[in-house]
């Protein structure tokens, strides 16, 4: 710019510009398909012919979805990880997202390091960030995922059938845990406790997983507010009843170790933030399954039926489960 | 969801997801390409064939981008034009939209305003509402718009040449004056006062406008910054200078009854939140504009022209304009 309007480069708006543009400007995924990057009004990609784009959003706002002391770069790797999260549900390949980013100071060391975790993810992904918004306010982080999925083939709540397989991948319950942990409210040590609080930090989006149930799967979501909560969308949206033994829960070993069962079991049921999936399978395709997930690197578990009705019905050891009874913190 | 699982539905969680349904769901434009709708883990949208997708995403946050009273119709209807300004300066027609919201706590009336005002661009300018997350903590509104633009055809910020001349739209600093009014700075009564604050509150994207540019154009933005910040983009992305008559700049009737003529072009320079499109032209292309724009229904006004270099000269009858020497608040 002109020596005439040198004045204007104090201004809030050119600071907070050359912040985005520091921190975060080709911190993501280089991809061929993005036209025009960050830097203009818009961003241009070019989507794939016959994929369907899948899109979702999150917010994550300081003291209601995070610690203030949450450290800066597993933020910024979470904050992606949730929304691929969503496009692994759907079956989905990630592609471009923005980024809004509100802070109440500009902090350098805090953005290096919150971009530095952005960044793994979304190299590791291969997440082009293609736009963004820096604003002075309080702290929160927006971002908007867009994921490419052949047209007619995304996975959503809605087809689970009568007689559908329900499984789960991973174990549930560990980042509840480790959030009690820096709650304060569970005190456990050592190896175990940095692995619940490194779930809780890193979740793993089961992306490839979500990819490979495509043509398997009839429904699926990602568990975020908790397996009970999350299976209960997919009944709804599929209209449908289940049946879940909650012995089949698959529990970490360090879960196993650290807690009571009765507790283990409060966390896998209603702890939430697993982002792991959660899927319905016909019978017909229960033994292409294994060797669909295999490539993945994802472990799995049936965990119970899809029935008629519109109930959610919990078994242990053949018996109706009664969660009430176990007075779970977590209910 | 079944009778033993609804000790959840007084969660936080719940009570928002219903927030956002019962208030954002199928408020938008339907379209024919939205295949799946807000309600599972994505959206899905079917981009048309040819076609670069447009990306861009703004936050406003209150006391920083709006005040607390500002009416929540009008900051609906706002949050929305701003980024369609966006997709205007490309050049791309409005398609898809996310919407996080962030609330400090449930007015159910103040979410009515707020989703009418919204509902009312999203519905002229064609925009479907496709994803959302409603979270609590301090006021901001993210919104992340996705255009469509034939490949190849988008305008951006870098191709403007040394020659081309200088376009604005409609008029500029009306939406200063009306900030100012709402701030006391300044006292306009009567019709006047209201215009200004209507466009404060109410900017025209001009998403025709941008599209009727498409061949004819070579750079765009928008004018949010204010017109020397905004022109400076334009230069600094295409590597050239420019000449502008600071005279020939567009004010309103409204302006020029309501201020001095110097504090107009204070507002004009430097005003920001115009939402008026800055383009250049070749002169090849000049004869074809009146007609080109004559169908988007607004005015626009050659105002400089782009030269060797990479300075802004501001010129006023011919001789340099020192802005500094009126001392205008603005600058």
């Amino acid at each position: 710019m002109s020596g005439d309007t040198n004045f204007y480069n104090g201004c809030e708006t050119v600071k907070e510009f050359k912040v985005i543009e520091r921190f975060f400007t080709q911190r993501g995924q280089a991809r061929r398909d993005v036209e025009l990057n960050i830097g203009d009004d818009c961003a241009l990609v070019n989507p794939a012919i016959n994929k369907s784009i899948a899109i979702s959003c999150d917010t994550l706002v300081e003291n209601v979805h995070f610690f203030a002391d949450m450290p800066a770069k597993a933020l910024g790797y979470k904050s992606l990880a949730v929304n691929l999260s969503d496009l692994a549900a759907m079956g989905a390949e990630p592609a471009w997202m923005t980024l809004a980013i509100t802070l109440p100071e500009i902090d350098e060391d805090w953005l290096a390091d919150f971009s530095d975790g952005l960044s793994e993810a979304a190299q590791y992904y291969g997440v082009a960030l293609v736009g963004g918004d820096t604003t002075r306010g309080p702290k929160s982080i927006t971002i908007t995922i867009n994921g490419q999925v052949p047209t007619g083939k995304a996975l959503t709540r809605g087809g689970a059938k009568n007689g559908d397989w329900i499984y789960v991948t991973g174990t549930l319950g560990d980042s509840a845990l480790g959030l009690d942990i820096l709650r304060g409210k569970q005190n456990i040590e050592g190896e175990y406790g940095e692995y619940f609080i490194q779930r809780h930090y890193y979740p793993t989006p089961r992306v490839l997983a979500g990819q490979a149930l495509r043509s398997l799967a009839s429904s699926a979501i990602d568990l975020s507010d908790g397996f009970v909560s999350d299976i209960g969308h997919i009944l709804k949206q599929s209209g449908v009843g289940a049946i879940v033994d909650v012995a089949q829960l698959p529990l970490s070993v360090a879960m196993q170790a650290s807690v009571g069962s009765e507790q283990a079991l409060g966390y896998a049921l209603t702890g939430g933030e697993d982002y792991e999936l959660l899927f319905t399978v016909p019978e017909s395709q229960r033994g292409a399954l294994e060797t669909a997930l295999a490539h993945s690197g994802v472990s799995f578990k049936q965990v119970g039926q899809v029935s008629t009705g519109d109930k959610l019905r919990l078994l242990q050891d053949g018996e109706p489960f009664s969660p009430q009874n176990y007075g779970f913190e977590h209910f």
